[in-house]
Parts: structure tokens; sequence; C-alpha cells
């Protein structure tokens, strides 16, 4: 053993391209969150970045500046403002959202032509990440697998019997050099109820699903072609006329890329799971944002998102947003929530931080879309 | 008995002059109350008037334009504004708060001037009455009483076991022409607590301390020249020196007319009370402002005071008063309170509105005084 084996490897991965799907309105995070702005351009843990910059910030030293974001037409510019070393070329602007599968797959054809041996890692903007350099180590090894011709998902070890994400069943361990603890595949499982997820931590076997996928371009886009061909082709026909793209894709099949390739893949064997040690969270809503930030000092159960300068807590717990420059007064509430934004305010509960989606749902009903 | 007494007189009240001591911070109904904008300024039953309005509203059938009211100096021209009727001679504009013996003993030291014989009624710029024909019906019981001598009060009476008023005990009936239901005032209680409320009903002999005043302004500043002689005396001589006011003004004991004139005058047999069968609220904090509200049509326990159209709750019940143009959302909460105001938000909750006070005090004592 040499004694840079010894030493954790910090360079660039030779070949990896990431890609930074910038989906997803984060309408359970209504109303910090909205349809102009999702969520993935806040700052949602009060690290002074917003999500889309830390996901940015934790590829680079592994992919240095091979890293492609695909965001709706409506963000690009915002996207440009937030990430000013972004180039151009790797800012793909979607006419409108038709899913992940066409999103990452059309990065995957316009990178497969820039480099045939291409390896992506598909990377959401706005999932919170606690170790990079366990992150990096886990890609590194994903990246290996991946270049032996699979997809390979990065799986997030289990810390409680979540309802709120999908599983991964873990098979054999593969045998891939740098990849120790690269295994297999067994099949994917839908979000399941408690006592499902109670069942299958302790059987040690399943991972959480955290839609992080390693591959190489070509492999993407050939196993797209044998399960959904007329998708593949209509992405490699925009990634080699992209002045077709505004005309050929409203006809694209909008599909979940775990649907459309990872699970069928995952059924004939070409998917691989590496586990991911490092604490992730997607951030669904506010009660696990929530559960990002630390206890405010003097107030223990206490989580405040902004400047706390401006939010007066008595006898409560949970979690409260400041966002409009005024004061935020709480008297007397167990575990609530309150968001406070130039035109709107939320007060809720952690335990319905769920449904704020039913209220987004109600004031598009009631002719108050401006508002979402 | 002729045909006019047997209807209900409508006529005002001959020699009758209202005061309406104009005070108070509402400090509980914070954020919508504030010390540069009091509770008394404010619709607080969505009745489309402030309180002071709906005070004057209900005195004026009485009194015509003998109607006086004391606010505090940074409160006159905002109570000009809203009481175009009011005769800039009938504004007594206090340099500081000097308590309400200070406030109702000038009126009525002015009043004496103008009228040896002048009644006057005093009656709070911020409380909430029902029924104003039973009032005034009232309020003419009391002035017969008055001209024979008393202090008297109207005490209302309880609906439910009330800790937050004092009570009036009640002694024999007086024997006065034109005032049927006119009674001894046999003692004050303080504010009890629940037990002795309870005990309080059961007797059927105690009424609340609605601090309504009737009494003859010579009556009034007589028995003050008893028990407070140079209080009697200092408010006299402002009375006569009008330019005196701001010189003599601060040297004022600073007492309740409550302790300084009612109890004792109790406790020599000069005060009575007359019942009032009407419904009273001092609206002393939101869950008293709530139980004033009707429920929204299509959620019952939920009230709103202000721009409905701006509320969105779901099972959710509770008071919310959208107040800066900005939409509310609730979800899931029950018995809930949310005020939003332009620079300040309030969530907290029915059981807590009594405590609103200290979020207040914490405001001053964390020096964020702009905001009380």
């Amino acid at each position: 053993m040499t004694r840079m084996a010894l030493d954790r490897d910090t360079s660039a991965i030779d070949g990896l391209w990431a890609v930074i799907p910038a989906g997803g309105s984060g309408t359970r995070l209504w109303p910090m969150s909205r349809s102009s702005s999702p969520k993935f351009l806040h700052d949602m843990t009060g690290a002074g970045s917003s999500l889309l910059q830390a996901t940015w910030d934790r590829l680079k030293p592994l992919c240095g500046d091979q890293i492609m974001v695909v965001a709706g037409v409506l963000h690009a510019a915002a996207v440009r403002d937030q990430l000013p070393e972004l180039d151009s070329a790797n800012l793909v602007a979607e006419p409108t959202p038709r899913g992940s599968m066409a999103a990452i797959g059309l990065a995957a054809a316009m990178l497969e032509l820039r480099d045939p041996d291409a390896v992506i890692g598909s990377f959401a903007a706005d999932h919170v990440i606690g170790e990079p350099e366990v992150f990096a180590a886990c890609v590194r090894e994903a990246v290996a697998v991946a270049h032996a011709g699979y997809v390979v998902t990065i799986g997030i070890e289990p810390t409680y019997p979540a309802t709120g994400f999908g599983y991964i069943r873990v098979g054999d361990p593969l045998e891939i050099a740098g990849a120790p603890h690269g295994h297999e595949v067994e099949s994917f499982v839908e979000k399941p109820d408690e006592t499902t997820a109670r069942g299958f931590l302790e059987t040690g076997e399943y991972h959480w699903n955290a839609g992080m996928f390693v591959v190489r371009a070509t492999v993407l886009l050939d196993l797209l072609a044998d399960f959904h061909p007329e998708l593949a082709a209509g992405l490699r026909h925009i990634a080699a006329e992209p002045a077709h793209l505004a005309q050929l894709w409203p006809g694209l099949a909008n599909i979940a890329i775990d649907h459309a390739v990872a699970e069928p893949a995952a059924a004939v064997g070409r998917v691989a799971v590496v586990p991911g040690r490092f604490t992730w969270d997607d951030v669904g809503d506010f009660a696990s944002l929530g559960s990002l930030l630390p206890d405010v000092a003097a107030a223990p159960g206490l989580k405040i998102l902004g400047e706390a300068d401006l939010v007066l807590a008595k006898d409560t717990t949970g979690v409260v947003l400041p966002g409009s420059g005024r004061t935020v007064a709480v008297l007397g509430l167990d575990d609530i929530v309150v968001v406070d934004t130039p035109d709107a305010v939320l007060v809720t509960t952690r335990g319905r931080a769920q449904d704020v989606k039913a209220l987004v749902d109600l004031l598009k009903a009631t002719g108050r879309s401006d508002l979402t």
C-alpha cells in the first residue's frame, strides 16, 4: 500500500461531469419557495449560500468546471446570477418542466457528443449533504462502478424509518477495483408505510433512494433506448440539433428517471449502489428544514432561519423564518411553524408541514396563483 | 300612566354630559394596538367604526353635543379626525397619562364651571356594548339616581365567573323616582379567583364593575375633596385657569377613580348601582375580541377581523386579523391567534392572550420600544 492510498484522494475525478437538475418548486416550503423562486435558489440552512450554490461548491472539487445545470427557462437568469462560474454552454434551459428523465437525459446526450466516455453524476440542486469529503469518496467509488457499465445509485444509510423516501434493496457485493462498497441493486421500493420502513431498517438491506445517479452518458441513453426508444432518440436529436429544442421538447415523454431507467435496469441486473454514510436531507418541508437548523442558544427547541433579531419568542418551540424584515412574535406554542415573507405569512405546525401543499392548491383553486 | 311613559324614552337626557376618557394603550392587543395608536382608535369588531366612534354614536342620542373627550396629547389629532362633530372646547388633551381620576375629574371641574347642576356620565372609549337602547335606559335611571346626590355605577349582570373584572356587591334598593332598579352599593371587590367568582354568581348579589360612573360633577369633586383634597383643588384650579394645566398636571396624584372616590364613597353609603342588562366587553385581549366576532360561515370556530379574502385557513379555529394587506395562511391549529400588521406579526393562542403584555415588556426591555 502506497502512501497515496492512505491519504484521502482530493483530486478531480477524471471524465466525470456533474449534472444538476434544478427543478421542482418546493411547494411544501411555501411561502418561502415559490414557482418563480423555488427552494434551490434559497439559503435553507442559514449557511450563507443557496442550496444550488452549496451543490455547486460540493461538486466543484470533484468535477472542476465540468458541471452542467438543467433549469427551467424561467429560472435560468437566477441560476446564472447565483453561479457566476457556470459557463453558458453548460446551462441547459428547459422550455417547460418535462420530468427528470428528459432533464438528465438531455444533459447526457449533450455530454455524450462532447466525450463518448463521459460519466455523468446527477445530483439534485435542492438537497443538503452534511460531510462533503464522505460524499466525495462515495462519488469516487460510484464512478469506478459506472465505468464498469452500471447505472450507479448512491444509497443513503437510513437513520430512522422514513416514510417520505423510496428505498433501495441492496443485493450482492460487486468486485470492482476502486469500489470496495459497490453492490448490486436488487430492486427499488416505493415510499413504505412506517411498519414496513421499520422492517427495512431491521434487515440492514435497505438504503434511502436519494435520486443520485452516476452512469456513463452513453450507457444511460442506451438503456433508455431499450425501454423508451422514442424518448432516447428525441434527446439525442435535440443534442445534435439544439435549434430543434423548442419544437421537440413538448413531445417528449414526461417521466422520472427512476421509472424510465433505474427500475427496469435494476430488473435486468444493470443497477449498482454505493452506500452513502453522509447525512442527507431533501429539505422537503418545514419540519425537515427545522431538523437541519441548530437550536437558538437561549431557547431550546426553537429554530430560526434568517435574522434572529427579528424573532421575539416566549415559551415556544418550532421553526420561525422571518423573511420580510418585520418582527415575528410567537408566544406559548409548541412545534409551531411561522414563515414570514413580504406578501404572505404561513402559520402551521411541524406535524402538518407536509400538508402545506394543500394550501398552495387552495390558493390556485381560489384564483390566487400569483402567490404560489 | 300616559302614552309617553309606555313608549321607550328616546329624548336626550337633560343636563347630562358624557365624558369619554380615551386612555389606556391596550398592550394585550399588541401589535394591533400601539402606544401611538391605542385600541380605542381601531375598529375592533368589524363594525366599520372605531371603538371611540362607536362610543360617541352610543352617547350622542343621550347627550347631543354635550360630549367631552379626555385624551393624551399624542392622540388628540387622531381623536379630532375620528370625531369631526367634537367641538374643540370639548376635547381635553392630557399632557401625560395621569390616571382616571385626574382625567375624569378635570372634565368634571370644567363642566361644573359651565353648569353647576351638570351630571357627568363617564364611559370608556374602548368598551363594546351590545344593545344601545338597553344601555340608554340604564343611563337614564343612573342620571335620576345621580340627581339625588349619589355616585352611580352601572353594574353589568355577569354571564360567567369572570376573573378579569372587579365586582360590585349590590345593597338595598333605593326608592328614587325614575330609577326603579337603583340600589345602594355595599362594596367594590377586586378581581376574584374563579372559585370566588363562582360564589359571587350564585348569590346573584354581584355585578361586574365596568368602570361606568354617573354623578353630578360637583358631587364627584366634593367627594374627592373629602378623600384627596389636594387633587380636587388642583383639578378645580386648572379648570378655572386652563393656562396652568401644563405646570400643575405633573404634580397631580396618579390614581384611579375607583380608589380615589368610588370605594371610599361606597364605605360611607354614597354609591349606588343601576344594573345593566346589555352585553358588554372591555376588549381586553384577543380572546375577548374573538368572542365578539361572528364565526366565518365556511369555518365554524374561526373568526376574522379585517379582509376575509386575505385569510387562507384550513383545519383551523381561533382569531385571525389580517392587517397588512398580505395573505395570512393558517393550517391545522386550534384556538390560534394570528395578528398581522405592517411591521410585526403575532402568533399566540387564545389561552395565552392575556400574556401578550409580557411580549410588549420584552420588546421594551430589548430596545425595540419603537414597535410598542
